[in-house]
């Protein structure tokens, strides 16, 4: 049962949304080759954010998919992968930023990227911009290398409606973009599309 | 010039200090196989932390070494990898906690672990533990298969004597632990060294 419908996430823009507990969150890549980079705080403290760090320890690997959950930084779980038509997000980067752009695309003009709208999004629930940390990155390619630890930016995998679902495991604040990086989606900017869904 | 000589961190403890813009922090094994985990704050205003995410993300690998810098979450450089002995360091990783010690060793008599230890030592400076991120953990061994994805915690390839040093870029709080976790240090605990120097 749908909660809200689909909503659209514009090219390069962002959202912000609260997600209870019990209640599934789809994220949607209605084009293709597009990244949604996600952020999660507990509604009722946003000190408590999602943690890469404690989710990688857990979890043993870098490719996290269906099963897996996304801890905090007080190593509870936020939400639950609990399907997943990709198999390839990344856990390791910051969302890009004006600083960002100016360093790996000095010649494009410059953008607040996914960190600006999400510092934008998530104002209004008392998140600082400071408090913004590595997102997981919903599509995004970035391989290791595992004999030189070199890592990559690669156009995402996904095609036109992959998609991933996460069940959220306690009353969440979310923040989601539509990704503002070329080298993140393949050099076009598209939207992103989300549902949330009440449990059955 | 030391500007304080050796300083000792005991096994399964922390310490918290200030290391001046210019200095250089040299993090020594001296036993061998040991981790410590470094986090750093900007002296003039500890909402300005240590970000793996954005270091990740400018030095495009997990391998981090000589010649390297370690970003803030404001994409601001906080220290340059000036030396290593070494060569082998994790950043993906956040620091091990109670809750990491209940999940990877039911059977061992619970610790605070590094997490523990740095939020006591930093706290004189200000620093809540809801804002201890991933850490640079000096000499933690966590090799990538760049195919499947998953991550090992490996013992350190560090000898006794291996070191690291890092210029300070602006005025830092630096937490920095001798590291409580068995299976980072090969099952035992052990000191860590550090010393501070002013520029030469």
């Amino acid at each position: 049962m749908s909660a809200a419908g689909t909503q659209v996430i514009p090219p390069r823009r962002g959202a912000g949304f609260r997600l209870a507990a019990g209640q599934l969150l789809t994220v949607i890549d209605p084009e293709g080759r597009q990244v949604a980079d996600l952020l999660a705080y507990n509604a009722a403290d946003v000190r408590e954010v999602i943690s890469s760090g404690r989710t990688l320890d857990y979890a043993e690997t870098i490719r996290l998919t269906t099963g897996h959950l996304l801890y905090s930084n007080r190593s509870r779980p936020m939400l639950e992968i609990v399907e997943d038509s990709v198999g390839r997000h990344d856990f390791l980067l910051t969302p890009c930023s004006y600083d960002t752009f100016h360093h790996f695309y000095p010649d494009l003009p410059p953008h607040r990227g996914c960190f600006g709208n999400l510092a934008e999004a998530l104002a209004p629930f008392g998140v600082e911009e400071d408090a913004i940390p590595v997102a997981f990155n919903c599509f995004m390619n970035v391989p290791v290398d595992g004999t030189t630890g070199r890592l990559e930016v690669l156009p995402p995998t996904s095609v036109a409606g992959d998609r991933i679902v996460l069940r959220a495991r306690m009353d969440l604040v979310i923040g989601l973009t539509a990704c503002s990086a070329p080298a993140s989606n393949g050099g076009s900017f598209k939207p992103i599309h989300y549902r949330i869904d009440d449990p059955s």
